[in-house]
């Protein structure tokens, strides 16, 4: 599945493919949201132009709306959405812990209520895999307990032997659907919120058993970010080098480096997207907000050299004037601008890996980043 | 400026070349409203795309934000928004009168309120004719006084009297403009609400002042379908054939036909845009609602044999889904759909006039979209 191509030299980052059931990609990759089956604000065709071949869905949204009939029907997210490519749906844990009004965890699943229209629910391991069949996904996620900071210890031990447990009936369900000819593969994720020794237990027990990726799960949730750092760093020397590695909800530059620096191959978050409907643009200075009056006369692009729609046709006064109308063609421009951005981004971490460069690639654009940024 | 091809034998429809500044467009034609130099929800590319080379945007909105300043400084709204054809831009009036908080109308000018920042602004017709010239606009309306229908016949005569007053010095504001170099031109508007002398009047005397081109304004304002199609016929008889006419804020099936039966040539309108924001596109068989229940397991498109983004890629299910989940890729497409679909039109309605079908044409067209309608 993984076949790696070359080893940093200085640190565990790495460069390689990933053959997954709607074609090859190169990671290490950043992973666009759609969480309905569609990239907020930007068409398919623009992602797919971009070069982008794995976006993220997410379970816990598309199990309530549209639901498991239409994916019956339509046969699967690929067709219903027209992405030809892959597609990697979480498990809806994560969704059920933040967005639901209430929710009942017993070792047998999770009972919640919609927040849509307060209709309750009943997930287990094995309905999760099910309905993520249904889906069709190329990378499915095993149903987990994900935490938050500063719970207690017990709290985030219960958590950890729950999540897996889980992972173990979610693994002979999905050997289940591999029987019946599914090819989409199974994640298991990694907890132990911020506790060293539940890190590496849980790390333990998930490796062992044999999944063909691993993710880690229960960071970028609110910690410090040198807390985000350590406990990366403290988890990813458990995880075998040979299987993708995929880090949940990170996509920032700085975030991303330290992905990547730590051998993750694959993450996603809603990040680049959500701020850019709110004006805020990713540059190599840092970002910017669309919106301030210092832009009103400014017939430069968003970024110099972008290829983007928005850096090769607007300018940074016309993207402000339709952020300043509240005209929908702001968010659509500033969302393709922040997506190729990520790509773009990826493109040159990978490049750098390969030519043993990626640590001073790394300090040379955060120094520049992080010195200009607003 | 206008040069007709054919005049259909039974009607006054007749298809023509406009030549504009930036370049020629085959009428009789719809133009897309790109009000704040944007039409919502779609990229100029794909407008482009489509085919159309004229849109309209609106000198009031333009006006008040992003402002004169930013158009002086981009040199223009064609560069401003990267439209590389023409635009025709209305006088602001209509919006004075329709969006304006607060205004007070004297001979000599409109005073009022901005429904944005509640600023106090003055037009008057030179500086209309002049902020048009600094949009660089290709097809520029005189300031004129629309009235609602069912005012008395002294407000209007006093509404008639003005606008003429006003278009003798838009004309005269726009030969100044002419001889520095300015190549757009200035249509007149008829006035006359729905008094019939008031019509004859107002047409007799904006046709004296040898306009480049005739707009009809005051229609299409609340009144019954009946009344609007006696005033358009009415007030149509009076147009010079040779010159362009415009009519102005009408976008819907019916009315286009209606229309062109009457030799019109331009008209724009809003509701293609603003309907397929809320999720109702045109079909054949008339309007449909996409968040209907029914479309749920729909895997056709929303018209077959349409060449857009949404009819070729997506189906009436997936459109259903984006409008329930509230993601902008919902209004994005449907308006893509209602606009491909009024081109169209339009390419169906030139081709049967010049082969003398016209009439055939409409009434087939329009039994099918008003018999099966919903
Ligand atoms: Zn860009
Ligand atoms: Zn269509």
């Amino acid at each position: 599945m993984l076949t790696i191509d070359h080893n940093d030299t200085l640190t565990a980052a790495r460069t390689g493919t990933l053959a997954l059931p709607h074609g090859t990609i190169e990671v290490p990759a950043f992973m666009p949201v759609g969480t309905n089956g569609t990239v907020k604000a930007i068409s398919h065709a623009a992602v797919d132009n971009m070069g982008y071949r794995l976006i993220l869905g997410n379970t816990y949204h598309l199990y309530l709306r549209p639901g498991k009939e239409v994916f019956e029907t339509y046969g699967g997210l690929h067709a219903f959405s027209s992405w030809p490519h892959n597609i990697l749906t979480d498990s809806g844990g994560f969704q059920v812990f933040s967005l639901a009004p209430f929710r009942k965890i017993r070792d047998e699943g999770v009972r919640f209520r919609s927040h849509i229209d307060g209709s309750y629910h009943h997930l287990t391991p094995e309905s999760v895999v099910e309905f993520q069949r249904t889906l069709g996904s190329d990378i499915m996620m095993c149903l987990d307990e994900c935490t938050p900071p500063e719970i207690s210890y017990k709290k985030a031990i219960e958590a950890c032997r729950r999540t897996t447990a889980w992972a173990k009936r979610s693994k002979v369900r999905w050997d289940i659907e591999r029987e019946a000819g599914f090819e989409g593969k199974l994640f298991g994720i990694i907890q132990g919120n911020f506790f060293k020794d539940l890190r590496k237990i849980s790390s333990e027990e998930i490796i062992e058993l044999d999944f063909p990726g691993i993710a880690i799960g229960g960071l970028s949730v609110g910690e410090p970010k040198e807390t985000f750092e350590e406990y990366l760093a403290y988890t990813s020397q458990f995880l075998p080098s040979e299987k993708p590695r995929y880090l949940m909800g990170i996509g920032t530059p700085d975030y991303i480096f330290a992905a990547v620096e730590n051998g993750i191959d694959l993450f996603d978050c809603v990040f680049a997207t959500r701020t850019a409907r709110n004006g805020t643009v990713f540059t190599k200075d840092g970002m910017i907000n669309l919106k301030k009056a210092g832009h009103a006369l400014d017939k430069g692009p968003i970024e110099e050299g972008c290829t983007c729609q928005a850096c090769t046709r607007y300018s940074r006064g016309y993207m402000r004037h339709l952020f300043k109308a509240g005209e929908l063609f702001g968010p659509m421009l500033a969302t393709e601008h922040n997506l190729q951005f990520l790509y773009d981004l990826m493109v040159e971490i990978r490049h750098s890996i390969r030519e043993d460069r990626f640590s001073s690639f790394k300090k040379n654009f955060l120094d520049r980043y992080v010195k200009k940024g607003n």
